[in-house]
């Protein structure tokens, strides 16, 4: 939408942007530590020196670029038997969308930070968003990071591992066949009792 | 079982076990880049000149510590039904029994030759297995590919992300709530026209 704001965006706001989009896609590829502020300079076309004088520290840096917001949206109406489909879906697309995501991933072995920026995503945007469609709300934790558990092995296994039978999925196909796994953890019965039921049929 | 042979180790054998023991562990808990000579050797209580002179470089060291065996049982009297279960339990044991695999995991962002070990384990080790069960063989590489993409992510979300529902849950309940996953990836249909068929039960 067109605001009546006619001035032109100011020179340092163009420059922390373009740093911060240097940054993701460096964390992205190279991981925390392999990321240096010279390379981010670099791709930022910027001296490196301007970049510490914007963020004060890679680590500062790393924590304004690894901002991930899910996008989740309102999945109450969905038809339930349709529901892991759709979440499968809105996670692949959101995964494609977003280096943020693969920053958090590659760089978690090594960055404290990561690690709980990443515990965060899960505890603020996507429980909350769980529990709304769970008829048990204390399961909710579980579910959503049993959910999250498949969506980071799947996106290491495809850009890190480079696995190719995985690779060479499409975006469909990727969310058809995560789709009744997705459903299996916001429906199944996640209790400890179920191994003495070995072979029973994946409940709904 | 006990054999003939009486003389002792040889001296050189138990440095050896030593230091790959200190490196796994050095390089499980800290990744590949921050995992040091001089940490290792500190580990093995031992002189860090003595790891160059029995392994010569650090990657050196990696190759020789990051061997991974999945250790894979023949599942082909397993019941058709208990299959997921029995894949899923085989290997929440045995992650947990061996550090090379937590090795792989926290290394491979970083480590090109971590990635290319577990690109061999998934084909040299658990397609063979997966190509003996499943009725096309053709499938074999993308589900043995979804497990262990399944695999990964639950060992990154507990030992890298440390995901408090899933840290807490115990060994046999990993198994139990994993079981009917595993039994999609590997009795499933995994083509492109499922999402046409949403809502549709998981297919067995």
């Amino acid at each position: 939408m067109e605001t009546a704001r006619t001035e032109t965006p100011r020179k340092s706001d163009i420059t922390r942007a373009a740093i911060l989009a240097a940054a993701r896609c460096r964390f992205a590829e190279d991981g925390y530590d392999q990321a240096t502020i010279r390379a981010i300079a670099a791709e930022a076309r910027i001296d490196a020196a301007l970049v510490m004088r914007y963020f004060g520290s890679k680590e500062n840096l790393f924590s304004a670029a690894a901002v991930f917001d899910l996008e989740l949206p309102d999945w109450s109406d969905t038809p339930d038997a349709e529901l892991g489909q759709a979440v499968a879906r809105h996670f692949v697309d959101r995964w494609n969308a977003d280096d943020a995501f693969k920053v958090l991933l590659r760089a978690s072995p090594t960055s404290e930070l990561a690690v709980s920026r990443m515990q965060e995503v899960l505890s603020g945007q996507l429980e909350p968003v769980i529990r709304k469609l769970v008829s048990d709300p204390a399961t909710a934790p579980l579910r959503a990071a049993l959910i999250t558990s498949q969506v980071l092995g799947m996106a290491l296994a495809r850009t890190v591992m480079r696995f190719p039978p995985l690779i060479s999925l499409e975006r469909d196909q990727v969310a058809s066949i995560l789709g009744p796994v997705f459903q299996h953890y916001l429906r199944g019965r996640l209790d400890a009792d179920l191994p003495k039921k070995r072979g029973a049929p994946l409940p709904r």
